[in-house]
């Protein structure tokens, strides 16, 4: 059974999950090995070798657990956490712990072993897109949890253990710390200054242009201002919401615009490099009455991007510590000159 | 001229420094490769290729920057902190940045380029350490620095891009987000319980002994409660200190017996993964009146040592959530029963 067990020092919960060590790795080191097909759960017509499916978007007519999806999600074969069972903490001696209650699910996104998100057409990632909000929604019914985590590992140095394109969705009981820290910044900076730190954020890149990447209606893309690695990235909607579940169908279409221009730009301008994609989205069920009571008006959701690139990467120490050796302007000067589809 | 740069969300300092761009990269991907024996300016002999020596632990008559020492300490030739100039902050629009002002220091831990750290006698590790120390105390001298971060990557995977034995040090003029967390942490502690949090620790893994690897009279290593990577470790003196500089040698001499144990676990259990060494110690002069006032009672220093194992390491997607597979019971429980010379 898993674990979660909180760090006195850092206060950062751990998840333990033995049961990962038991899912094969098909991924090893650039290049990238394309799994066997047989080999491969992913697959259409290989649909009996996943767990059967939580949500699908399919050909009309086609039956579910089988070929004729576009995109499919599963329960992780290996998850981290456990959907079963009542959420217990508890006092472990000196320390904290609980038991590993949540979702791990995973998200296929396309049918075809060899179309990377950006390859698919803006229809195709905005339904990778609704797939995600979709989960979510179903997900943040169940009073146990207190975070949804959607994320993609793109590539065996960002953490990907299957080449097919898949992203992944983790539910968890707390909030992790690190948003934790996001949403007390943004709340002790409304306080203080009566406006939203993200909007600040986004209003001063929008007017220096200096880091921005590419924008259209709904969304904006750019380079952050204290990058921790080259070309690393944040999207952001234009208008102030903290909860990435509440977009509209017309809004995801414009955020599949924007990912596509600045993931093909990773492949056409740096070779396609391995990437973590995080969406950072308002915690579940805080409560708005005292730290956390300006929450709808101060979080602000947004997406990051991290390339993960051999040789030139930032370096970080678990201190927290990160040396970038390009500046976010050039990056952005970069990604803005190459030559996209979009 | 590097720079550093504040996150305004996350509360994190960023180096950037363009030169770091410039350095050659000799590890790709394992198996290790040497470097050609003319391209490794940290062999004995190859002294002109370095900038010229800090400091050297050396045998008596030899000259600087000639052979005939055990351990020498270099300026970075890619430094990703600059030495001369005065320290400037400033605002930069909404943002904050300073320039990037520092020391960044190559510990060459042996003229031998085969001889990894684990590999050589306790006199020789305790050598390595004896200029940990030296460096710290002379760069605590200078009244721009904030902190000194000592820490060691070993293998590609850890970010090491030269395979010759070396480790490094970083003075910067601010205090890496982490170690304020870790203080912050371990000053409420000490305000709730009066007791020092990393005492508790210490003594409860002593006691319980479930998590435990290794202790000798002066310091004591075990797996932490919450590791967020398999056999994960932490070593902690004994005895109470904020300050890794102020350590005698004789406990020096046991702290590298610790190292050798541990370090020669992971070579001949684990088949010697890349990991990553820190030192965490105090910051320099934090002003101890107000917030910071207890830190010579509540703060101890200690290493935490993070292997960087292919398919199996714990991951991380930026938000601070770590999923480990293995519990810290069963590495610690693996690596006291891994023979060793000590």
């Amino acid at each position: 059974m898993p674990e979660l067990r909180k760090d006195p020092v850092a206060g950062r919960w751990v998840v333990f999950s033995p049961e990962r060590l038991r899912r094969p790795v098909h991924i090893q080191c650039k290049p990238q090995l394309q799994a066997a097909e047989q080999e491969n759960p992913f697959l259409s017509g290989n649909e009996a070798y996943t767990l059967p499916e939580i949500f699908a978007i399919r050909d009309p007519g086609s039956a579910p657990n089988k070929p004729g999806w576009r995109v499919r999600v599963v329960a992780n074969l290996f998850p981290a956490l456990r959907i079963e069972g009542e959420l217990e903490k508890e006092a472990f001696g000196f320390y904290d712990r609980m038991n590993g209650i949540g979702a791990h699910e995973v998200i296929i996104e396309t049918p075809d072993p060899n179309m990377a998100l950006d390859q698919q057409p803006i229809a195709g990632i905005a339904d990778v897109l609704r797939a995600f909000r979709s989960r979510m929604l179903d997900l943040a019914k169940d009073t146990r949890f207190r975070y949804i985590l959607v994320f993609k590992n793109f590539g065996a140095a960002a953490g990907a253990t299957l080449p097919h394109p898949h992203s992944q969705l983790i539910a968890m009981p707390v909030v992790p710390i690190a948003v934790k820290e996001k949403l007390k910044a943004a709340m002790q900076y409304y306080r203080w200054k009566d406006r939203n730190l993200f909007g600040d954020i986004l209003n001063n890149e929008r007017k220096s242009g200096d880091r921005m990447v590419y924008e259209n209606a709904g969304f904006s893309a750019f380079c952050p201002f204290a990058s921790r690695f080259p070309f690393e990235l944040c999207i952001m909607p234009r208008k102030q919401s903290p909860d990435f579940s509440s977009e509209s169908d017309h809004n995801l279409v414009l955020l599949a615009d924007v990912l596509k221009r600045v993931l093909q730009a990773y492949r056409r301008g740096l070779s396609a490099p391995d990437y973590n994609l995080i969406i950072h989205t308002a915690p579940l069920r805080y409560p708005r009455k005292d730290y956390w009571m300006s929450i709808d008006q101060d979080f602000w959701w947004h997406i990051e991007i991290l390339p993960r690139m051999a040789g030139m990467a930032g370096f970080e120490f678990g201190t927290g510590f990160y040396i970038n050796p390009v500046f976010p302007e050039e990056s952005a000067r970069f990604l803005r000159g190459v030559k996209t589809d979009v």
